[in-house]
């Protein structure tokens, strides 16, 4: 089959075999979304080699449950042992011998074929189209935001960043009710929220140490530093993004302003479905260029242009 | 009156007028305890000019309301403007016009007298002696820490850092039940803690990532370090120190981990006293050395010294 390949920090377009686990679902790629992480992993953030993007929308083709045969399917991209300390206390996602679709030790889906544990897949609802599905990952790793933090409707809420994530994570925190503040670089990202009702502010405008939430969703030093700016005195600074290298912090500031700081990665699928379904967040105009997957290298670059929106992979 | 007078990063004993402020209490000192913090305000921490100290045992002799007159009494040192937003969303220690008993705009209270305003007084149980009476405020900063996260009982807890703040806040640990080990640098820290029933481990013991809580007390890049080490995944990291300069850090390991930081600062005077009242702390045993008042550079001195512990002055 035909598969995107990341080896030394360089891609290619390879012709590998279909994979072959019987103790997992095959699945068939209907479609695949390149995600800031597969640009990361391809600037050395993580070593990987292999098929990587793990952002999917598929068929169930072969299974150990003949009941999943057929099913259109979304799938959680941690495969987890279920029995190390992480697993058994509720906390897959960190489970320690994991495996993680198109990151770690585990073959991604910009290719024709996929597989995954049965325990991984969500059936996608009718109603969800696959370009909406697509973005159920990243739409669960948004709602990671108020699984781990409890955003009241009287909080003020900025959110520092609005590129293919941030986007998201406007439209789920925009639901708590809160007064949701987004700083926005570019105009068709204003655009983008101002069309969901979202109202974006300039730095300049923040007025600093006023926000109750802040959620950090550019991974640069320069994003770190004005969420820390926007915060109130024991306020929750959520950072909602991949930081390559280190930054230099003064930590002083944030025991004496008893700042929390909370790192928020992947999120729950079911709650990120049903938001899909009942459609209150509106993922598809997020979408930018689609490329077929013999040109999936193309999709990378177009990706990594400052300011692009979400980049789909067609096999 | 006599009174420690910190001015330039340069300490001196002075010759100062009695304080008047008519509108608070005027509190004549029977003990104050020097504080890492008084350490941190002649290596020019925070630009200070005045009287420093702010741990202290004292007697109401004038007040606006003469029900406080001949009160043994302890004080909150922030005193808070009542108006703001932090006042009035009830976070008056992070009053944004507060001054700060020896810290901030307010002098403290290495000295024969000094002021707070009434609603910072709490009066002092009969049982709890001066000497123990003197520990309420940093044994409030070491409560502040169960006030701020829920330290389940069945959770594991790594306290790093055995000084004179590090102790209150293992004996405030242990209290919930939780399994609690300590790493302690100097024997006689960890005597004190073996005094209590609290294990102690040394850094090589420590089985990284496996604490659900960890705190921080000793303000160092290496103490940092160890601590971060120490958490698992989705766990706690509370910062209970005063961190001088900047610190590098690497923030995907947080993220990817989805670590929450959380800064700790002053606590709550009340649960401090119950605690003290009932004997479910004992801090006597944390006295090191005790000088008069007129030696009071001295007692500085003390303090600096590694390992110390907590260093009285007598007026």
């Amino acid at each position: 089959m035909k598969a995107l390949w990341l080896e030394d920090r360089a891609l290619s377009m390879r012709d590998t075999g279909v994979p072959d686990r019987p103790d997992e679902a095959l699945i068939r790629i209907r479609l695949s979304g390149v995600c800031g992480t597969d640009l990361e992993l391809v600037r050395g953030y993580y070593p990987f080699t292999g098929v990587i993007g793990h952002e999917f929308v598929g068929e169930v083709v072969a299974s150990p449950d003949a009941s999943w045969i057929g099913a259109r399917v979304v799938g959680e991209i941690n495969a987890a042992c279920g029995t190390c300390e992480a697993c058994r206390n509720a906390r897959p996602t960190h489970c320690e011998r994991r495996t993680v679709l198109g990151i770690q030790n585990r073959n991604g889906v910009h290719a024709e074929y996929t597989t995954l544990p049965l325990e991984n897949l969500h059936r996608i609802p009718d109603s969800v189209t696959d370009d909406a599905a697509v973005f159920t990952e990243p739409l669960a790793a948004a709602v990671e935001i108020v699984e781990q933090v409890h955003i009241l409707p009287t909080d003020r809420v900025l959110l520092v960043g609005a590129g293919r994530l941030g986007q998201l994570v406007a439209q789920v925190l925009a639901l708590t009710g809160a007064r949701l503040h987004v700083v926005a670089r570019h105009e068709h990202q204003r655009a983008l929220l101002a069309a969901r009702g979202i109202a974006t502010v300039t730095a300049e405008e923040i007025e600093p140490r006023r926000y109750d939430v802040v959620v950090e969703a550019t991974g640069s030093p320069s994003g770190f530093e004005l969420a820390h700016s926007a915060i109130r005195p024991r306020g929750t600074l959520v950072l909602k993004s991949t930081y390559g290298g280190e930054i230099s912090i003064a930590l002083a500031p944030f025991v004496v302003d008893e700042i929390t700081i909370i790192g928020s990665r992947c999120g729950p699928f079911a709650p990120a479905l049903r938001l899909l379904e009942r459609g209150d967040v509106d993922v598809t105009p997020l979408i930018g260029e689609r490329f077929p997957l013999d040109r999936a290298i193309e999709a990378m670059d177009a990706a990594a242009r400052p300011g692009t929106m979400k980049v789909l992979v067609e096999p």
